[in-house]
């Protein structure tokens, strides 16, 4: 393992805890605000929301079955009951479809929604480098709402 | 490297990419606003610049020496221009750091500012997660202002 920093496990487990946590803001999240406050003309979080379970569970399964998928960015949830279980069925997707990529594809070259080409490893850590910029936007959004987010190194 | 997802080499290009993103952020930062402009009472974007300046190269001095480290976040710097020159003499210090830090030392524990205690390679993933969370914030505080942020995907 010389020169493995993080390996397919460990980077999983840092997925998995950044899901936790934006399921966390989820749960804090007022549910009359959900669709409609926002600022500086972004998108409200339901639809930030609707972004991030857009990505991972298709974009994997692409993956796995070496398919074509469609980038469908629209809230298929109307209330944070409904968002809270698609955020926990898709972490159980996101372990199975995860652990069936072997580790010698994760530097394969992969064409994602048929725009987004790159290596598969590079699409993952950029998976989570935009749930944790539009979770730090949810953040500025609870606060603007007077709401306490929860603590961030929580995971 | 069986089981390596993300090599030494491979996580500091990601944390570098990073900190160019942020940059670029400050660069469009409106300088009147730097110290002032705040949402729902949280910390301006100089103060949340001078967080992401006090964690990494005081954290590496501290990981390459073995020696305790003090947590200074108060801004060093008065303006944007002075901003920018630390964030670059930071850039090449975190280079000239991390290198020296062999990959043996990774899984190592290391107490961080006397507080923080944890495996160095969790530390390091927790100054990226740390500077997109905060780099998120300053997109909403820059689309509050009607200043339109970098793209995001730009390293």
């Amino acid at each position: 393992m010389s020169n493995a920093i993080f390996n397919k496990q460990e980077f999983l487990e840092i997925w998995l805890g950044n899901r936790k946590l934006t399921r966390r803001v989820i749960e804090v999240y007022p549910e009359n605000e959900l669709f409609s406050f926002t600022i500086g003309g972004m998108r409200d979080f339901g639809h930030l929301c609707a972004e991030l379970l857009a990505i991972p569970v298709p974009s994997l399964k692409s993956i796995v079955n070496n398919k074509d998928a469609e980038l469908y960015e629209k809230p298929s949830f109307a209330n944070k009951e409904e968002l809270l279980k698609l955020w926990d069925a898709a972490e159980k997707e996101i372990i199975d479809l995860y652990n069936q990529i072997p580790e010698e594809r994760f530097n394969d070259q992969f064409l994602l929604f048929k725009t987004y080409d790159g290596i598969i490893k590079h699409h993952f850590i950029y998976f989570l480098e935009n749930e944790i910029h539009h979770r730090g936007q949810a953040f500025v959004y609870l606060r603007a709402l007077g709401i306490e987010p929860p603590f961030f190194w929580e995971r």
